[in-house]
This record gives C-alpha cells, structure tokens and sequence, in this order.
C-alpha cells in the first residue's frame, strides 16, 4: 500500500484547549469550548521551527491529508501532494493538516457533546466562520510550538482558511498558497449553497437537526451533496466521464438510473450521507457564505505585510472561476504584496485542485524553495 | 390592463380527441388515450391557412402564451412577443400555444383522471417524450384546419419540440426557430434534472407519487424549482439583481434568510409549489434528457427537407450554452438547410430568451416576413 514517497502509516492526534480563557470566543459574539482538533502531522519541524506548513482542507475534507491509516486501502485527500519528494515534500517540510470546528471528523462540530447538556449540540452548536475556524488552529500551532508558519495552503475552503490566516495573523504567515478559492461567496455560489442546506432542512429525518440517534436526513444531505458534485465537475469532464452512456442497453421508461452521470451522482450522494453529518455540512456552507475578504479586510489599510503568495486558478473551474482569483491577485497587488498568478489550463472543473497534481507540484515546490530559502 | 399591442382578454380552449385509432401509440410502446389538449389561440387564420405559428412552451410554461385571462393582472408567458405588432403579429398571423401532455395545466398529465380507475393517474401515467408531446400536437393542428405551419417556435423545451416537429413531419413546417436549446441533453443537464427529480422523490410526501388529495411534496418541489432558477440565471445577472445584499442589516448567525439571493430562491420555489404538479415535474425532466436528435437523426439521410431555420443562442446561458445550437446549426447546414445563426449578447442566462424581447423581435420579425412571403 505505501511506497517510498508516501508518509506511510499516520494516526489522527487530537488537541483539547479547555479552561478559559481558551474558551473560543468566536465571531458571533458567542463563545465555545472545550475545543478538540483532529490534526495530522508528516515530516519533522527543525529546529528553527521554520520549516511547518499547514493544508487547510475543503468542506468535507478532514485532517487525514496523506498516508495511509492502519488497514486502509486507500491514503489521505491529498496523498498525492505531500510526501518524500512530493510538492509539499516531507523530507525538507513539517507538514499539519487539521480539520474545521464545525466538522465531523474528530474537531468540536455539533455532532460533538455538549458537555453542558451531555448530548450532541445539535443546532445549540454556535454559528462558525473561517475567522473562528482560523483562531482555533492558531491555538493548535501555538501547541505544536510554532510561531511563524512558513506557508498556509489550502484549494475552495481551505484556501479561504489561508487568507484568513493572512488578514488575522500577516506575521505568522511567511507565504500562502490559496487555490480555486474566493475573497467572497457570489450570489450564484450562496444560491447553490442555500439550496443545500434547504434539501437538508427539508427532509423530515432532518428533525429540526435533532436527528442523533435516528438516523441522518440521508435523502436531503445526498441531494445536498449530488448538487454540489455536478458544481466540482465541468461540463466537459462530465461529457468525457460519461457522455449521454446509459447504464442499461435501452430507455427504462421508468423513473429509475437510465443515464450513467445518474447513477454515479446517486452514488456520490449515498457515499456522503454514511460519512458526514447533515448538521455539520449546514454549519460549514453557513461559514462559506459569510466569508468575505473583499474591500480592503483581506490587509486593512495602513497595514504592511511581507506575506508573499502564489494564486492558483483553473480555467474550467466554473464553481470558483479564475475571475475570482484574479481579484485575490489584483487585491493583493495594490497593497505592494509579492503575489504569483497562476491559471492552470484543466478541462476537471473545481475538483481540479485534488487533480492536476502535476502542474501544481511543478508550481508549488518552486514557490515553496524560493521562500524557504529566503527565510534561512 | 390591456394595451393597442395586446391580443386583450383570451380563454384557454380543450380539445379532446378520445376514440381509438385516436388514442396515442407512445414511444415507450404503451398508448394513452383519450388525452385533451389546452390551447389558446391568437389573430385569424387565412383563407390559404397559411399564416399559422405554434409556439412551444418551456418545461413550467403553459397555453396561456399572450393576453390576459379575465381578471387577470399578469399577462401570458410570453406577451411580450406576441401581439399587434410584436415580433409575432397577430395581426398578419395566427398564433397557437398548446400545452404539452404530461403537464399540469389543462393537458392530459399525471395529475389527470385515469378514465380507468376514476383516480388521477399518478405514476400509472406512462412516460412521455418530446416526439409524443408533438404527436399529440400534429392532432390539434389537424383540428384547426392546418396542413402546414408557418413556423414552429420555442425556447429552451419549447425549442426541443420545434427541432421535434421537423424530424417527425418535416412536410408540415416551413419554418422552425429553436431558441436556447439542444439537440440532447449533455450529462450536466441530465445531471441537474437528476437532482431535481430525486428532491421531489426524496420528500415523504412524495408518497411514490400518490399524494393526491394529501398535498404537494412541497419541500423536494421547491429545491428542484430552486435548483432550476439557479441554472437559468447567469452569475453575472445574479450579481447584478443581489450581490452580496442581506435581508436585514446583520448576519444572523442563524439558519435563517441571510441574502436577498437566499429569499429570492426560496420564494420562487414556494410559488412554483402553488402552480405546478410534483409528478408532472418528474415526467416533463425525464422527457428533456431522453431527447434526442443528435447523430443525423433531426434530418434522416437521404432525406430533403426546405423548412427555413432561425437559431437564437444567448451568451451567458450556461445550461443551454452557445455550443449546443452551433450545433444544431452545423447539422443543418451538412444537410443543406437554410439555417441562420444567432448569437444575442445577453447577461440574462437562459432566462434571456423570455427577456431579450428587442433582439428576440428584430430577428423574427424579419425572418418570418421573408419566410411569409416566399410562400405567397
């Protein structure tokens, strides 16, 4: 299962900030804690501790980035990038990858206990945002016992989890590689995320998010996730994955699969639903949505920062079109911040980020030696 | 209420063609009979009963294309074009609209009686495609008197049965205009139609389609219609309407309206529950991705045809894109039809081929003169 440039086995680790005042005090006035978050390390930090980078994961990404847990046949969400002599390479790098607070993969999210009640938090769980999620990791670095991370990166939400790092700590950023990412939710992105979470909210199994010991809202979060996966795809991925192919010889004439790119999304919803939880993917496109960096919040005027960046867009990404990388970019640019744009010429829409591994390593690892170097 | 350019006070007529050989052979192999039309009617028909236009309505459209019913504050679908002196006028013309079958307005549908079992057909409705709804068509045109039509226009659906009409009986149309449509379903279209079909399916009230007399599926039905208007808007013309405006002046950290965008989606689902059939849904979607006249099966080989075309595309429609009526246009011209080609610079979306009455108007006024005349 592991070869020579794979991290080999890892384990998941976990990290609790309890008492006050590392209670989380968090955007919306509220306040949270205790905290656990699921985090993964590869590589090992120097002894400057100069050397940690931290993969921000996407929406239902957790933090098994690479290698392989005991047992599993398949390795972490982007194996393919992290690695001895991979982009984020593992011999030179200390790599973290932790998951969101408001997820399901082992950090605080409201599928976790609420120590208050001694049940899941369900919708008693506060309203997080990319800020909150932000502020918890620092903690975590804080733990890991690393002042200045050399580089944050991350593709869709994790790569707003990267600016945000840059507008709440510039001094604790020396670079941020942000991909197929947004300053700010469109209408059209708020709309496909709304539309989420009113399949969820809509299904009777949803119970008012009070469905822990019931059983998922299995049908609303698949259509859920269905939606977003045709958002991933582009229109010509879909045609060369599956064309107008039908899964049988004929027509059924019957509401059942007829077309393949059917089948395959039933298959993608179902999948979704045995692994994350209806309330968490609520939360997270919540914090999506409120995301918005633009109009100066990404540096605030008056401010300096010597953060320096590689933006990466792809040309079919039609979820986080280029345009919205290039205002990343042209933002960056008229705060005099060394910004590097790159648009990747894919035909896999968003989910190019997880799949053009080979132009991304090509740009990642120079950008990443450049910065390193200039920093010893 | 009504105007110099409008058609006035109009009422939907039925035509009911009931005994066998009357009775519908349909695709699937099954028969459906007795089925009624709902038709409206617009100018006069000429002694020549060679000025008649048949307007094919969208997936939610129905008969009721121009005027207005008694009472009514709302004109029909599309006034805007039809009319003295609009782009289709009524007083050179004589203008028909009918409703497709399997619809839910007026046209035999799932939601009609069954004359067998006395109860609404439900899913014992057999599924209809685009060749069935013109089949049925061709028996209206015969009752009005029409052996051949001047023109057969429609957009997004309504473009699908026009390209229909001159594959089944190219010797009755001497002109077709598809607008903002496709020769087939790509697999993102049936993707998203897919969807739509499991958020009504999904919904227990769905009731495996016997929900009459217990109400509509409300919550699926107006994710799919939620979904839908996602896909006829364009980003850019979402961006115009909301940006990023909230309903109130803060967020509310709450899984409640935030945007505008969000209110705006969610009361066009609402509203499209309170008009349309939940089963009619499954069967007019099922019946756009089945579609299929790709592959020389629009003009079959060997055969002549001289009925004119007019081909209207829109920039920024994205779920008909400019691609899929080039290509209808290059299938024409390798069979040698007169075909002409339009390409509207729009930032409406696929909503732009209700919207853009200006262009819409300049080019078909102008085509179908010259068609008219060719044949006086």
């Amino acid at each position: 299962m592991t070869d020579e440039n794979s991290v080999g086995i890892v384990k998941t680790k976990y990290f609790t900030f309890a008492e006050p005042p590392d209670e989380l005090k968090l955007e919306s006035g509220q306040v949270l804690g205790p905290i656990t978050l699921a985090y993964e390390i590869y590589g090992s930090l120097n002894k400057e501790k100069g050397n940690a980078i931290l993969i921000e994961p996407a929406l239902s990404g957790d933090a098994h980035a690479a290698g392989f847990h005991e047992g599993d046949k398949e390795p972490g969400w982007w194996d393919s990038m992290i690695g001895p002599g991979k982009a984020f390479d593992t011999t030179k790098y200390f790599v973290i990858c932790s998951n969101v607070i408001g997820g399901c993969k082992g950090s605080t999210g409201p599928s976790s206990i609420n120590p208050k009640t001694g049940k899941p938090y369900a919708l008693e769980f506060p309203l997080i945002t990319i800020s909150d999620m932000v502020n918890a990791q620092k903690y975590l670095i804080g733990h890991l016992g690393i002042d200045r991370l050399l580089c944050v990166v991350g593709g869709s939400m994790g790569g707003m989890q990267a600016l945000q790092w840059v507008a709440s700590y510039p001094d604790k950023v020396r670079s941020a590689i942000p991909i197929a990412t947004t300053l700010k939710h469109s209408p059209q992105q708020i709309a496909f995320d709304e539309v989420g979470r009113q399949a969820v909210m809509g299904d009777s199994d949803w119970r008012e998010g009070n469905y822990y010991g019931h059983g998922q809202p299995e049908k609303g979060l698949a259509v859920a996730r269905m939606i977003g996966h045709i958002t991933y795809m582009s229109d010509q991925s879909m045609e060369e994955k599956f064309s107008r192919r039908l899964k049988d010889k004929n027509f059924s004439f019957k509401f059942i699969t007829d077309f393949e790119v059917e089948g395959y999304l039933r298959y993608r919803g179902d999948s979704f639903v045995k692994r994350f939880d209806a309330n968490s993917y609520l939360y997270i496109t919540k914090a999506l949505d409120y995301f918005d960096l633009s109009g100066g919040r990404l540096i605030p005027s008056g401010k300096t920062i010597d953060t320096r960046f590689l933006v990466i867009a792809f040309k079919s990404d039609w979820l986080y079109p280029s345009y919205q990388l290039q205002d990343i970019v042209r933002q960056l640019k008229t705060r005099h911040v060394d910004a590097t744009y790159c648009e990747i010429k894919s035909t896999y829409g968003h989910d190019a980020f997880l799949l053009e591994v080979k132009e991304e390593t090509h740009l990642i690892r120079h950008f990443l030696k450049k910065v390193y170097k200039e920093g010893t």
